[in-house]
């Protein structure tokens, strides 16, 4: 096993031990001197010469991995059997599963839940088809589908490799919102084909999820879903990362006592989430937006391969702003990174207007490192949890599936969004703000409850909720 | 609401009362009066005036419901908000939900079970693509899949309506076998469409099973998908029902004490479940089957417009008997019913040989009414559960997919089905068989294990697992 794989700071060694060879202490020396904190001992299997334990040993480098490993191999007597770390075996098996909300206890219970009372439930379904929202999971369950194709990072993987992020995915709707998910991932990257699929699979679900579908077939995907169902699609790359960003903004532009109808924005990356970025921020009042990418600004007297650049070139940018980011940056109020990690220099900022607000949110590696503005920034955010202010799209799918089926919303449109951020930024209060906390952490309990409840609202106020839930009565 | 809504014998009644024109005892003396029993009471909301109260009633007779109804509904001062009946509260939000294995208790957590850790574990899979096997939901995870076009007794009921259904199901998986099912009503019954998205699906699952699938559509989508896909395909339907079919028949002839491959059987109904009852027979040494349809006894001397009726007067009648069903019954063994209520006559049996073995499995009222044949016949079943001998599919799709997950096989082969209905019959001993006793219960806890032990033996003996559980290796 390379150290490649171990990248996690705990892992268990499983060793076999001849008791007439080798006495357990010495392995624990061994261990130590080379690094490693054995913080936990399980006997596996004893008998009278051989016993065999797991050792959970923390380290606070990655490399001392490997020398424990080759240390432990040296040990006459010792054999190690298997090496794991904890994010491997957290994913033994999956990390999610399915569970009967009653037990079937006797013949009457499952006379009940299956044959032959179902069929009374089913009737009543297929008398009035709304029942379903009731009746069936359909109320509660969201299906988390991807293709494989833009996974985190790692680009177009394909779709079992991309189960790992989905599960997980389904795991926070859980925890955080009581929303049933299931991952789904696709053996096909047609457009059409799971456009046809994900209409097929509808009637399980109360919304869909979309993630990490490469672009530009996401936009596709996600508007025809949109138009063809009658429960919400939402496209987490796009919208999250818009959501939890204009939450940010909304913050950070408090602190430098700026408005939003006189900033100008300068964005890099102009893929799905640079998008659908620079469309909330729009609906938000923005007026001027210059994206950048490749090619450098996107202006409307070029004419691009990528249709959508086309469409940003002819709908941003009213100045025509046209070279490098270098060239564009000045002056601007804020700048947001959706690209690669150094993109932005140091002298680029100091251009910037006063009290630049810098949201550098390439991962792993932002646009800037931090530490290299920390004098000159106004507000500074990334993706990352060991800065402050991570912008984390976990932030906004949970209230906003939770707000969406508690109304049996038909769709999550550009109001419910706004409304969303809206509520992401009002957990921190005026008191509370600084520029080192600007965004609420994704275990602060009030956010999915207020995203939820403002959600909600906006369902209501753009008729597309199909329910009013108590609360919201008039 | 009609009293066609309210087949259990448990209601639940929730009251309005105004506490200054009616006493709580004269609801319950009128509830009593009209032949309910008041056996659990729970307050709802109370305030100076006004009381909410759900009353539990226990009725023997459907008709009382309405009797309570109209009676409490004359009573001034009480007001019947509504009517509810347990199996409809048991379905309300559906009856299955999806539970992280792990809560995700602080940003360590969520960093092993999401970004940036789950990246490693989906590089894991990327380089190595059996690893979903052990590091995803596929390890453990079956789909349960309908077009809801043959849902139950009900017909094409479609997919919303049929979800309880699978539901259901995905309950007994998990209560019966550990086995995280979960439930997918297509919105298409296209053939070639329902093939490509179960394929598409394929990635997070490590079993397909089909379920309510018409017929003869059924046939090509489950043989196409089990050559196509390299998970196993059942469709319970035709398989889950022969193979508890060939296992009470196993029992059966041992009282009898007749020989497989002496028998003449009559089977009545040749769609999905016919053939593959067929199908289990002929595999397991049954010489003589005769099948019964609309037209009579089949035969290969006609042409009929259904495929399936050719391919199988091609293969079964090798005495080419023609005519109707109380034609051909004569000194048959075995009758095999699979078709409609009533059309078996005590005349035929008393026609056939002696001793003879009657199944009749028409739902909700079988081919004869047992108490008719009762003195004349040597073994009877049907797929009732209040009468003796229930030939019912829950017996064999938890265990079978319980043993194909543990071996990770690629297919349920026809030996892997004799194997599971050898299983089920050898749950019942030599001592315990009677002719009132032929088959276990549903409940019997040894028959998963039992089936599963036996699925993957044959498994492995037909090299289609991938995996040999421990307790296998030799």
């Amino acid at each position: 096993m390379s150290s490649r794989d171990l990248g996690g700071k705990s892992i268990i060694l499983r060793i076999e031990m001849d008791t007439e060879e080798i006495k357990f202490g010495r392995v624990v020396t061994a261990i130590s001197e080379s690094g490693g904190d054995v913080i936990a001992i399980d006997v596996i299997q004893t008998d009278r010469q051989i016993t065999v334990r797991d050792l959970t040993v923390t380290v606070t480098e990655t490399t001392q991995i490997n020398e424990i490993i080759d240390r432990v191999k040296l040990l006459k007597g010792a054999k190690l059997i298997h090496v794991s770390d904890r994010t491997f075996l957290l994913h033994l098996g999956g990390k999610i599963q399915m569970q009967p909300k009653t037990p079937i206890k006797n013949r009457e219970d499952l006379s009940r839940v299956y044959t032959p009372e179902v069929a009374r439930i089913c009737t009543a379904i297929h008398e009035d088809k709304k029942k379903a929202h009731t009746l069936t999971i359909k109320k509660n369950t969201v299906a988390v589908i991807s293709d494989g194709s833009a996974v985190l990072g790692l680009g177009n993987i394909g779709p079992h490799a991309a189960m790992p992020v989905m599960e997980g995915k389904a795991m926070l709707f859980k925890q955080l919102a009581e929303v049933d998910a299931f991952p789904i991932c696709l053996d096909t990257q047609d457009t059409e084909e799971i456009i046809r699929i994900v209409k097929a699979l509808s009637p399980t679900f109360g919304g869909i999820n979309l993630e990490d579908i490469s672009s530009p077939r996401c936009f596709e995907i996600e508007s025809r879903l949109n138009e063809e169902l009658d429960i919400p699609v939402f496209h987490d790359d796009q919208h999250g990362t818009a959501i939890v960003l204009y939450a940010a903004l909304i913050s950070a532009l408090k602190i430098v006592k700026k408005s939003i109808d006189e900033i100008k924005v300068v964005i890099t990356g102009i893929g799905a989430a640079g998008i659908a970025c620079s469309k909330i921020l729009m609906a938000a009042g923005v007026k001027e937006i210059i994206g950048v990418d490749r090619e450098g600004a996107l202006v409307n007297s070029q004419s691009y391969n990528n249709e959508m650049w086309n469409w940003y070139a002819d709908n941003t940018n009213p100045n025509q702003l046209s070279g490098s980011l270098s060239d564009v940056i000045k002056d601007a109020d804020v700048f947001i990174g959706l690209s690669a990690g150094g993109i932005l220099k140091r002298k680029d900022v100091e251009n910037m207007a006063a009290d630049p607000i810098v949201f550098a949110m390439a991962n792993p590696t932002p646009e800037i490192d931090p530490k290299e503005i920390e004098d000159i920034v106004g507000v500074m955010a990334t993706g990352r949890s060991d800065y402050p202010n991570q912008i984390n799209n976990v932030l906004s799918f949970p209230g906003i599936f939770r707000g969406a089926l508690d109304c049996r919303a038909t769709e999550v449109n550009e109001e419910m969004k706004l409304a969303a951020a809206e509520a992401i930024a009002s957990v921190i209060t005026d008191e509370e703000r600084n520029s080192y906390y600007i965004i609420p952490s994704v275990f602060n309990q009030k956010v999915v409850e207020k995203v939820r409840r403002n959600v909600i609202e906006a369902a209501i106020d753009t008729n597309v909720a199909r329910k009013i839930p108590k609360q919201f009565r008039k």
